[in-house]
């Protein structure tokens, strides 16, 4: 993927794997010789051997690594018998196609939680859903989305929307105390770019489409989106609105909330929706102000109106090198309020910069190779930048080529009072594109005993610090308290920048050979971390949303009157509770 | 005000006018010779004469124009004695301080209207409202906003929210219907700013705070919030939220939802607020999204956090001419793609530019007129502009020095792509200052039987021309159809541009010399208009809100289920309709 053209090359089997992130050609296995490679040819770490990852594992977790000794993967996949709920079989057999609906077990596995959480993915691989989708259901129009909604009033199912399946919070996971039928409602048929608006630079979509073929669509008529998650390959529009999701040119194009300007929701009691499209209003009361966020709980979406863009005229990478995070950040928090920004800049701490460094292979040209030490002696003898505690950022810059310039000499000149130092373009496009290929490397520690995982927060500029020390410190206490092997694992990126915060971006793991349930000592390890994010001034959330993994921690962030005024809205348009996924304020343990 | 560094100068007695726009020692007055003159020295309009208004109001309403004909208004205006709830009325007198509620007829008359919708203010000074406030209530602290619904709740009271009183949509006319007792709750003393967090950029501040003290506050720590609505000398922040308000300054400082970060709101049933202020975050729905817009139907806002900024290094003005209004548009267009964007920027049509003419004075100094006359020679004769086609653009930059240089030269270099030329600083500013003096017009223009309006609206680009010419058209139609005298007057600016659409800000004005009741034929060619919008495409308000007067138009900008949705959410915090101002889908006419 080096020219950036496309995030699901139709040249490539877009397969996805079963229940890991990502697509089925791809995955890191490790050779005889403790190399690393990155299976198929689908990313730019793709196809080379990493002599240096596994040594980087070792060190940073004090464990010896013992390729041959694995965590075995379960070959059958227990799953419990569906609950079927006849008169709702029956009227789905009778209104609906047969290829709209199944009971076979694979769909119902994979439809039976999120591919990205750890605590789930972790008991589908190793051990027991709770809950399994008892039919999933293949939504293909507006008119089907209706259709389903009121045969499940009538029947009294439940319905949970499922997009991309890329949830992180434990929003796919489905209640074990839900004794009605669960059917999992798969939007991914509803695919279409209904119109484009060119002049006025808008698009309706139908929901279910994927972030990459929703740019793939858009790219052919010299367009896009710009919204790019860093599950953009797999997560759809209607998941974005669900979970309020975030894009890593943000700066550019807005997060979901900024881009999308109207949103279909079919409800038990309706549609909720505008008649047009709005380009800022006062209307009053905005509906659609709320279903940013709503993980499923209140309906269908079928379709939203985004904004749309050309393409840029330039889109250029750059990064650069800071002595430390503290001065890397002061940098941010200068850039964040001069008025210029890029489309995306990014901070990884000392540790995700080695990281960065240790996918590398060995395959650099001598030249190449005499280059980067000259850097390096550079950085590091001459401005006395120290190995162990300098830090990069990536940046993006995109627009018109006197922007692009302009941004880009206010970018370097800036990071001189700094003493940041250009690292060049091409490692500013290599940090950017990791972040997809990066997303492999869970499932693959995860065979070697090691259980990781990344979570998020926004945060004021000032707690910053505070947070981060507060979190390494905690999971040092939970390591101990727990009596892991080795070290823990922890370091952060700041990924974005506001007005009054960033969003910092954590990489946790944790070596649990000879742990008996790791993922249960791992989910007490998570829930305290949040817990020490939200006692040091860090939100909830910053993109992930909510869900069930997070849901105790509503009551740090919303008022009691908001939260019984949430329950309260939801009885509005869903009385029976059809929708009954309960993420958030409505998941079992939250309820009054 | 030239100097800019203040709306409500201290040395200036900031008493408002009683029913009219403005401060008491500010109106437009005509002198015998047919000048006219705005008083007081508050504006840079002020203080000198203006030859060319008369004749310019003249030629646009094709009359002759009286000045001894004046339209008397009422010595003595009407009011109903109070509806009192005793029970309520002794728990006042117990629980607050004598100054703390009032029964007088000024207060209550005040508090019976929107100072700025011509609807009301015209019942005032000509004619009789149809319900007025029964008592005026003056809340100073949250305690106090609890205190006052707990009473009104056990004595079933009907509470509205008063903060600066411009309200333009009859969102404070008082439901003729209500036969409970009515007391409008007065939030102006509760204006303090509560706390300044520098480093984050953020202010918490109580609701009741008018724009310009709030501007004068930050001002002496060297800070700014940057929102600028029209109204800012006497709008509260409080009722920005309530509006979904917009500044002149968008694109640099947000609009109000961009601006703040937590809304505390006292509900019936609680307190709706964040824990803590939220940078962007991912929470699942966001009650507080809500909230922006709601019209003070639901309870009393109190306090705000809200984004600040430090003082911008540079401010500075400029202007452009252009041939005509689509060359101007295009230039907008162009522009507000281009990622780069002016705090403000403004386009007026012909009729405006030359309003805004007919508001100079003579006591241009020799040397300015020459330069004047070189100018206008340059653009008439040498460029070719009609005079009678030329349109004005004014800018606004604020920023950094390197920015704002930045901002300018790519400015003038777009402009000149479109025939653009430069206007001068001066121009600028005398265009963006004009705002704050014009507003007085339609008060003076009243005395001469001339009823007059601005009403706004956002609209797709594409629809700029089809909604301008549509609104024309139906105001010749009307004219025509109520046998009106002289011609109509109707003219329009650009005032905020976004990515998909504008914000169209039309000013409109008939005469009505003869006209039995003048008013009601106003509110009728009103609504029609708004028929003519929204039938071509244009929203139902980009920032006046929807209040009373646009309520009909409701159904035309949301699904039912979501109007339904709406009602039902209303009465999750309100069951007993305590804030029963009935504005917007709670109106009368609008209820199921």
């Amino acid at each position: 993927m080096p020219d950036n053209t496309s995030l699901k090359p139709a040249d490539l089997d877009n397969t996805p794997w079963d229940h890991k992130w990502g697509f089925a050609d791809t995955e890191f296995v490790v050779h005889e010789d403790r190399t690393v490679e990155l299976t198929g040819k689908r990313y730019n770490l793709s196809g080379y051997r990493m002599p240096d990852l596994i040594p980087y594992v070792e060190e940073v977790l004090g464990i010896d690594l013992n390729i041959h000794d694995l965590k075995p993967e379960l070959e059958h996949k227990p799953i419990a018998p569906p609950v079927r709920n006849e008169g709702f079989c029956a009227a789905v057999v009778k209104e609906f196609k047969p290829d709209q609906y199944s009971f076979t077990d694979r769909d119902r596995l994979l439809h039976s939680h999120g591919q990205t959480t750890t605590d789930e993915v972790y008991k589908v691989l190793y051990g027991r859903l709770d809950r399994f989708a008892d039919m999933v259901f293949f939504c293909e129009s507006e008119a089907d989305a209706k259709k389903i909604i009121d045969l499940a009033r009538a029947h009294n199912v439940c319905l949970v929307p499922y997009g991309g399946g890329t949830s992180v919070s434990c929003a796919l996971q489905l209640p074990p105390t839900e004794k009605r039928m669960i059917v999992s409602v798969d939007l991914r048929r509803m695919n279409k770019i209904e119109w484009i608006d060119r002049e006025n630079l808008r698009a309706c979509v139908q929901a279910g489409i994927v972030g990459a073929d929703l740019e793939e669509e858009l790219g052919k008529q010299g367009l896009i989106c710009g919204h790019e998650p860093d599950s953009i390959e797999l997560s759809t529009l209607g998941g974005w609105i669900a979970t309020n999701a975030s894009g890593m040119k943000k700066n550019r194009y807005g997060n979901i909330e900024d881009i999308v300007e109207n949103i279909t929701l079919i409800t038990p009691e309706g549609v909720i929706e505008q008649k047009a499209p709005l380009c800022r209003s006062s209307i009053g009361m905005q509906p659609q102000n709320l279903l940013f966020g709503n993980e499923g709980n209140l309906g269908l979406i079928t379709k939203a109106v985004i904004k749309i863009h050309p393409k840029p005229e330039v889109t250029r990478y750059g990064s650069l090198v800071f002595p430390d995070m503290e001065t890397g950040t002061r940098y941010l928090y200068e850039l964040a309020h001069s008025g210029v920004l890029p489309a995306s800049i990014r901070l990884v701490d000392n540790i995700q910069f080695r990281f960065g460094l240790a996918l590398k292979g060995r395959t650099d040209s001598a030249l190449q190779k005499v280059m980067g030490d000259i850097k390096k002696f550079f950085v590091v003898k001459v401005k006395g930048f120290d190995p162990d505690r300098m830090v990069a950022a990536t940046l993006v810059m995109e627009g018109a080529a006197n922007e692009v310039a302009h941004q880009e000499k206010h970018l370097y000149r800036l990071a001189k009072k700094y003493n940041g130092l250009p690292g060049g373009a091409e490692a500013g496009q290599r940090g950017y594109m990791l972040t997809y290929a990066i997303a492999y490397i869970r499932d693959f520690v995860a065979k070697f005993h090691v259980i990781g995982e990344t979570f998020e927060t926004s945060v004021p500029w000032s707690k910053i610090r505070q947070v981060c020390t507060a979190v390494e410190k905690r999971l040092g206490e939970k390591h101990k308290e727990f009596n892991l092997p080795g070290k823990f694992y922890i370091s952060y990126r700041i990924t974005q920048v506001y007005h009054t915060g960033v969003c910092i971006y954590f990489m946790y793991a944790l070596y649990t050979k000879g742990i008996d349930h790791p993922e249960e000592i791992y989910d007490r390890i998570e829930y305290s971390l949040r817990q020490a994010i939200l006692e040091n001034g860090g939100s909830i959330s910053h993109h992930h949303g909510v869900g069930k993994l997070r849901k105790d921690f509503m009551n740090d962030t919303l008022s009691p009157a908001s939260i019984e005024f949430l329950r309260r809205a939801k009885q509005c348009v869903d009385p029976q509770n059809i929708f009954g996924v309960s993420n958030n304020v409505f998941a079992d343990g939250n309820e009054p």
